[in-house]
């Protein structure tokens, strides 16, 4: 084969990699999304307990965080999960999510140093170098306990990221997924394994010293969209949309009602700024746009109603409460194009497994 | 189950079933997409002699079709592919593609009277019913001997495309897809999930009689792309950017050396229609845009210049001919957000036998 050339018959790597890690997880390895203010303690402790890798998304506003880990330790000292290492070290068998260019990087780390959560996961930074610093200085404060994960959404990003912060795993969010990810983007099917064969070349040509593992998000809602990323080169996968459903998300009824009644997500869902203007998050990097299922706010935002007449109506219906979301209503439902294959309300650890086997019952139907 | 869930348990359908019908096809079938002007008879019979199943891109006008077939069957004949049937029918082994917004019904029809080729492939009708009167004749003309297959980009014109035309095949067309597709969309890794979800409801609930042959289209580039299909669901795939690079492709140096030297497609390529308004193609129903490589008249457009100056200036770059592609160029490169994946130009049977060896190899490691 000649340099950075795709060649699909070289051994796998060890499928157990990222079992030895997370020893308690089981393949394929199933996260669930740090999505901000949704992704609680009690959700992504149920992930864990079930052999996944639940986040806590802890945004751009590390508040409420302390009390979410203790949380977190609470619930899993509770559920058995292991909390010691085989070397006696302490850790916290779940994940937590940053959007780095809002999160506090020193209160951050004397929490990190006390909680040592398992991993953590860095998105939409002000620049590749800040994020050099918070991988640098969370892995001084937890020993390298804590790995160290990275969102990307382009071979560009893949790059820099990679040859900065020798992440621990590489995030690889393709455009499908639903919260924000950036304005232009691929799918998983062709920017997975793009991305892939572009690091191999950087391993070829001794830029970088390894590949890190690859973890596929964006529109993975069952077993299937597992098995694809499994096929794409993904050693395990990020769900978020799905886990909307579940029962542990921290996420009021007229939201989820409305992910259960959304289908056809490529054409009912949009990415956009929309609805970060209207709920007065602007200080997102300019290159990001959330999706999230088109309503009344984006349809008037489109025929030209001015900012101040839709936000005054989107503020009006915040006091409506479950009403106010909904095709004819307002509040933002983020969500990805996968939303119309989320159907059932369950818990979050049924969800994980059921995944889970029904990828196993895929791979196996295609061997036959 | 209850009804419409998605049950990865059930039996997979026969995997020769597509080769029942295209006797010398080899599973899993690999396509090749209809380009208009690209995709002619050397193209296409070159993808059927490798155990795949090549289309002619007839597009909207049919004026120089019969050349064409007569074309694919002298070569088909000198390829010694089947042309006679088990019951003395005579057929052509390659599709047709049209494009049903301009195509000519009648014409068609005399020509696929004669020549029966074992596929038509129909896109982009004005309206259902008219796509309804094109699979009825066309059934009537060639005694089913010309199987129809259309192309989809959404769960609900899968639905109407479904019950009003029963397709022997729904090309399942993902929001990578370079070229011509719905403006909004979904990645094949959401879309084909759904899609085959809902009409197995509509079977359940005694709409539709049966589900057609899924094929997968939309940023599908090499052997993972083609076994992340199959995970999904499909039973076969359809590859277009790929197929930019083959010999065999009737494109200038210009467009093929731009498709070979773009990466990183999510970011490099945009849907829109600009590239169809200087080129004078304007003809599309509204709802569809084409992907391309993002150049200078795209990047003009989006300035404000006025489409009088930009046409002038594209009209100008025409003149120049290979030269005219490229970043800093105005010529259209049409092609998909897997067109990083495309990296060396070959045979468009090497590439369908080496996508076909690369989709068993990831089957195998999945095993594993």
């Amino acid at each position: 084969m000649t340099s950075g050339a795709y060649n699909p018959f070289k051994p796998a790597p060890s499928k157990t990699a990222l079992q030895k890690i997370f020893p308690w997880t089981e393949a394929p390895l199933v996260a669930s999304a740090p999505m901000r203010l949704i992704s609680l303690a009690p959700l992504a402790v149920e992930v864990s307990k079930a052999g996944g890798l639940g986040f806590i998304g802890s945004g751009n506003d590390q508040s409420n965080l302390e009390e979410t880990l203790k949380h977190a330790l609470k619930l899993s000292v509770e559920a058995k999960l292991p909390i010691v290492g085989s070397k006696g070290e302490t850790f916290l068998p779940i994940g937590v999510g940053f959007l780095n260019w809002g999160a506090d990087l020193e209160y951050t780390l004397t929490l990190l140093k006390q909680y040592r959560p398992v991993a953590v996961w860095f998105f939409a930074p002000r620049s590749t170098e800040g994020l050099v610093e918070w991988t640098t200085k969370v892995r001084e404060t937890t020993f390298g306990i804590t790995k160290i994960w990275i969102q990307i959404g382009s071979v560009k990003e893949a790059v820099e990221v990679v040859k900065g912060c020798k992440p621990d795993a590489l995030v690889v969010q393709g455009a499908d997924a639903g919260g924000h990810g950036l304005n232009n983007g691929a799918g998983l099917i062709s920017l997975l394994p793009e991305v892939i064969d572009t690091l191999e070349t950087l391993v070829e040509t001794r830029n970088i010293e390894q590949l890190p593992t690859i973890i596929a998000a964006g529109g993975i809602a069952d077993g299937r969209g597992v098995a694809a990323s499994l096929a794409l080169g993904a050693e395990g996968v990020v769900m978020g949309t799905r886990y909307l459903a579940a029962n542990e998300a921290q996420l009021s009824p007229g939201y989820r009602n409305e992910v259960l009644r959304a289908s056809d997500g490529g054409q009912t869902t949009v990415r956009s700024s929309v609805y970060d203007t209207l709920r007065g998050t602007t200080e997102w990097p300019k290159e990001y746009g959330g999706r999230g299922v088109v309503n009344k706010s984006y349809h008037d935002s489109l025929s030209g109603m001015s900012l101040e007449e839709n936000k005054k109506l989107y503020d009006e219906a915040v006091g409506k409460g479950d009403e106010g979301w909904g095709e004819s209503g307002r509040l933002t439902t983020y969500a990805g194009t996968c939303v119309g294959l989320v159907k059932k309300v369950q818990g979050a650890g049924e969800t994980t497994k059921e995944v889970r086997l029904e990828a196993d019952a895929v791979l196996r139907r295609l061997k036959g």
